[in-house]
């Protein structure tokens, strides 16, 4: 553990931060050693400054950290980022120009043609948009994304349907309440209720899988061509986004080549036993009430997707549900993932 | 009220009789001064038999009701039936040939050819059904029926479109726990979750909202000729179903044009000024976060349909969220609507 | 209703100002015709400066209202106040110095000798000290206020044991989002969990049920002499503080003789018939496992309190648990029968 | 990990006997090999003859064994049993007269003199009662008891003020639903609700801290004397009961003392570093709204008990917060630390 890779997080008192700071707590390749956050908290420890609001309590190897301001300079090589939208794409390139390497959990960068938008076992080799991005900005360091919190799983679920030719689809979302940050949602909003919207998030749930899955020829990526609608929901749930997906395919597979290639399912960090990674990145359970959020969201560590009820749709081919822990597959533990992939590839 | 006509309940000592007792304790038209249930409860005071599980305390005038066993013969001329499904066969049509009035909210007899699948508002024209059901069956009496919990809101939602031509409809319902009887879900099951599977919901999702939205035509209904896909799921909410659903249309009226059509949608209830109709059965809510099942569900007692968040949809033509109260509106309340109507059409 | 008495309520956009809003909407006695809110808000419809937070819509009388400063002046001479307790003490007092009754639900005025703490079924006898603060304090309006939230039960289900001699009660309160305001208690905090501590909510219930089960002696309340120990916790329920109570008796009656006293209890509201009063103040359930928040707590729109579980407790006397609605009987409604009970008494 | 100890589990398909399962899969000292339960499930395996109700999925090593009829004979010498009361007087005598040791979390057998019901840190020299029980029934084996999901906590909480003199406490409890078993608490009981009564748990929780907590003289438990009276409630909260408490001392301690007493607080199970055992068993968390069971309870397996808030009592000495694990620390896990005190024993 000696040899640790130091790195930092940028917005480390908020709810994302915390999580950083949980999962990198105990990390074998990474060492956390840097926490910014707004000039406000500058100066104090981690511990005074922040009021953990995860499970359990803060770890003690970071509350003795000393918060300094969001800029680059003493900061480690590989930050990462989970800034508030509003300030995240100022200070995130200040770090890339200044040769950091920004692993970013903001939405900000997500859509450039030059940055990567990342789910590591289903589009790794989109990381070869690094070197444009270089290029066309005279960086020395780099960004790179990872999806929001409902297009991770949705982009999971259907990378295993891709071959067939994903022509649409159409998702519900039902959505825990961690995705909102902290305070987040009122308790008088969303207790024995459902709130049937969530604010910018649909136009995000119907772009980013199309990115995600799509494919890169000559150094950029070619969207999926296909057509998407969400409903996006708040549901009285602590972690865990549960949806359900409706999609039409050019091929018709039958249920059984879909139920192998779903259980399949491998990627890079499977292959390359990335700390993070899941054994069995999309687990397919056969109950017909599953999967579950609160049942199932714990499995390794939070970076399992799920799904179950694979059946025939009347109108599109196919319909399921599945499920993916929005804090960690769909934030924290996502941009993790995407650094493992980044190291094992010699990027960092 | 001396005059009142009297009336009685099958399965009055379920969730669903309960709430039938609870409509029925002061309404204007009628008196329930009977009350049948299972052999075991025979005999006892229905305050005695009955384990009351609504909010609020059971009505004193029907407390003190004797239980009957569920044979025609003592029984008033009407009865309201939320009799078990495996029972309900056999009993209902015990009662229809002994000349009863069965307005059923059980499943049974919802799809065949000669019953009335009632959602007042959209096909009160299919109580003509009710000769062709006396003429092939040789029954004095008759049965008539109300919809699943869903498809009531769902076809309600849906008939201000009819007449642009529905082509194919996609809905996720979250439905509220009340649905399921008592002790119906566990709650260890739905705490802080959601399970994304009701048995036997979908089909009946399905099913139902294309016999109500369907024309009778040369006394048959011509059911509508469109594509529906249901994903169905249980969620922490105590009453209200909420649905997302998005819509194909043969024609392309403007959003205003439908708005003014949702916001005009009035039936034979409103017109004839029914005691169990809300003055606006279907309330579109401008909102963006709403309808919302515990802040919307109680008004006008139960009986409104909500929507809101009327948005083009990427595949179909529209999406939009709609919102009815499952055990009035869907269940107990529908059929008190299906009989007052058949009151104000002279059929009892 | 021509001849209501016009009046205004101080800190009308926040959660318990909206509370005075739906409840006066339709009161036979009070027109609401001014509402006073923050600078911010100064100036705009009431319905465009206010986010409604109750269920259901804001009544359209009120939304209608232009929102004024905080100032008397041009306000009707009885104001309900609601407003913060950092700004309360201020402004109250210019109001009562200006001549206006002003009957608050805040706290900072609750404990001074010369201001009545009202429940009007146990101590509207206190009214009289108004004459003293007016004298003392050269006002010519006045200043009434209502207990906290969990106060009111408290007091209103221990009045009946009052001349049995209390002198001990010991109570752990398990309390309801709302009492917290909005945004009150974030989601994430209360989803599945129990919170066992609300910020200066102890003190309060330990000391305010002493002066309202207090004495009128020679112009001032002699306060009840018992000790008093609270445990306050807030709970994932929306309305309705449900407390456990442990009391100790100077005299030892048998439980069918307090029985009989909770039962039979009613006080000046009940008597005078004020429009707010609930027929029976203290409602006893015989159900071993009632009251409920949910269950009970819509009675008789909010007033009534509730007990059950009487029963003997092996330390003290006897122990029970009681309900009361804490946005209603708690703050709002209790302001509302204050006035009431005024009106009654020719105070306005 | 070849020379494990076979032990059974007796009622294995029920809620406890699932959480046997899952703490006995990986465990160290013990190897399930043998399941009994009901004629109804006997023959099946396992994995068929239960619907798996906690979190995650049934461990693979328990899924395959074949359900046996809860009879002594090819069952191992130790046995956990979580048979329902109604049957559990019967059976357990039975494995205990064939020569079992049967470390029971039933209630039947708890307060019987010559049967040890045991909190490990606090009164594991109990276990010489087996000596008598032995000799008073002529039995080979022995049946060893846990006690109440309350009852734990609220003794281990209790434990450091022992030496001080208790003399009273009273308790009320905020209960989660997983201790009902499943199905247990309907979800339309306690949805946004609170339920003030639990059948059978105040004598239990009233009873059973005075054995615990009570003194071995000549081979007799002298129990504590002291009075105590108990409110039990049911909260919506999935795992995790939490307790108010005031208690009455004899002697004076300083706040000082009893956090030193409480954080210093150890047993056997620390000492010997049983598996089972949390390193420390009473946190005392310095938050002023902690601890709180959804955050809290999962830490160390479910085997740590917390506590908070302690400040003092205006009527009796001291007030504070506990929390304990009701499926684990409270059932399966407190009679897995029983077997393991009992192996360090020699007792096995």
């Amino acid at each position: 553990m000696s040899s640790r890779i130091e790195v930092g997080v940028l917005g480390a008192t908020g709810m994302v931060g915390q999580n950083f700071a949980r999962l990198l707590a105990d990390h074998p390749w990474f060492k956390l050693t840097w926490v910014g956050a707004s000039d406000r908290s500058a100066g104090k420890k981690f511990g005074d400054a922040t009021s953990w609001r995860l499970d359990g309590v803060m770890p003690e190897s970071v509350a003795g950290l000393t918060v300094c301001e969001c800029k680059p300079g003493n900061a480690p090589k590989l930050v990462f980022s989970s800034m508030d939208a509003n300030v995240a794409t100022e200070i995130e390139q200040q770090f890339a120009e200044a040769g950091h390497i920004v692993v970013s959990n903001s939405k900000n960068f997500r859509m450039y043609d030059d940055v990567p938008l990342l789910v590591p076992e289903v589009n790794g080799d989109h990381l070869a948009l690094i070197a444009a991005q270089q290029k066309n900005r005279g960086w020395k360091g780099a960004i790179v994304t990872n999806p929001n919190c409902v297009a991770v799983p949705l982009a999971m679920a259907l990378a295993p349907f891709k071959k067939y030719g994903i022509s649409k689809f159409i998702t519900t979302s039902m959505q825990a309440v961690s995705g909102a940050g902290y305070p987040g949602v009122a308790s008088m909003d969303i207790l024995g209720n459902v709130i049937p919207f969530i604010g910018g998030e649909e136009p995000k749930v119907e772009e980013e899988p199309l990115k995600i899955l799509g494919d890169l020829e000559s150094g950029k990526v070619k969207f999926l061509n296909a057509k998407v609608s969400a409903h996006c929901n708040r549901v009285p749930v602590v972690d865990g986004h549960t949806l359900t997906v409706s999609v039409e395919l050019a091929e018709k597979p039958t249920r059984e080549q879909l139920l192998e290639d779903i259980q399949s399912f491998r990627g890079l960090p499977q292959e390359r036993k990335l700390p993070s990674a899941p054994p069995v990145p999309l687990v397919y359970m056969h109950e017909d009430n599953r999967p579950q959020p609160r049942r199932d969201i714990p499995r390794d560590g939070g970076m399992t997707v799920f799904m179950g009820r694979l059946r025939p749709c009347s109108i599109f081919d196919w319909k399921f549900v599945t499920l993916g822990h929005n804090t960690i597959r769909g934030a924290a533990g996502a941009a993790v993932l995407n650094a493992e992939l980044m190291h094992s590839e010699g990027l960092l």
